[in-house]
C-alpha cells in the first residue's frame, strides 16, 4: 500500500504529526490520540501490513518487544499499576486503522476502563465442540 | 514459583485438566473456561513469569507468535471474522492469574463483547504531557 493511503504508513513516514515516544528498527511507539487513559500509546511496525493475521514474524516479535518496553516504561515513568496490550484485527474486532496497532494502555486502580467481556462459565460442551473442530485433522475447505 | 503454586504451571505440567489446542516448544493454547465467545483461547509459556512485564523476550516473542497462528486457526476452522488479542497485567488491568497470559478472542458479526473504553479525542496539553514524562531524560527516581 501507498504510504499516502495508510494513516499509520503516513506517521511512520513523518506525514502525518504524531507525538512518537520510541523508534526502533522495525517499530515505532506513539500517543494515541484517542486515549482510554493517561499514557495511552500505539505500537505499529513500520513496514505495512494488516493485521495480526497478516503481519511478518519479525515484525510481529518486533512490535511485542517493544510494547514490552513501553509497559515498563508507563510503570516507571507514569506510575501506571498495570498495562493492558489490546491487538484489534478485523472490523468485527473494532480494528479502525487497517495497519496492524498494538495498544498499549496503562491501567491505575480507578479508571474507568471495564473489561469489553464479562468473564463467566462457559457452556463445557460447547467449548469441546469448538477444540474439536479447531483440532479436527480435516482438510480445511 | 512451584508448578503446584500457579495454575497456569499446573494446566502446563498436565496436572489441572484443560483442552490443549497446540503445544510449541515455548508456549501452549487452550481453551478459556470463562469464554468471551466460541473459540476463546489462552496463550501462555511454559515457563512461569509473572506478566508481560517481567517476561523473557524469548517467551514473549514466542507467545504472540503462537497467537498469530491460532487467530489463523480460528478464522480457518471456525470461520472468525476478527481476532482481539487481549493482555493483561497486574490486578489494575484485570490480571487474575499471576502467570503471563494472553487472551485469543475470535470476534463475529454482532457479537456481545464492547469495547472496555470508549474512543474520543484526548487533551492534546494533557497527551503532550504524558509524552514529555516518558520521554524526559532525568532520570527514575
Amino acid at each position: 500500500m501507498a504510504s499516502s493511503e495508510c494513516a499509520f504508513c503516513r506517521v511512520v513516514a513523518g506525514e502525518l504529526p504524531s507525538t512518537v515516544i520510541a523508534e526502533e528498527e522495525r517499530a515505532i511507539a506513539f500517543m494515541d490520540v484517542l486515549p482510554a487513559t493517561e499514557g495511552h500509546l500505539l505500537v505499529v511496525p513500520r513496514t505495512h501490513t494488516r493485521d495480526l493475521l497478516s503481519a511478518e514474524p519479525a515484525d510481529l516479535a518486533a512490535c511485542v518487544l517493544l510494547a514490552q518496553r513501553m509497559a515498563r516504561l508507563l510503570r516507571d515513568r507514569l506510575g501506571a499499576s498495570g498495562v493492558n496490550l489490546v491487538q484489534s484485527s478485523g472490523a468485527a474486532a473494532w480494528q479502525t486503522v487497517f495497519h496492524l496497532y498494538l495498544h498499549v494502555v496503562p491501567r491505575y486502580p480507578g479508571d474507568p476502563c471495564r473489561l469489553p467481556w464479562i468473564p463467566s462459565h462457559g457452556d463445557p460442551a460447547k467449548i469441546a465442540a469448538a477444540a474439536a473442530r479447531l483440532t479436527s485433522d480435516e482438510p480445511l475447505t
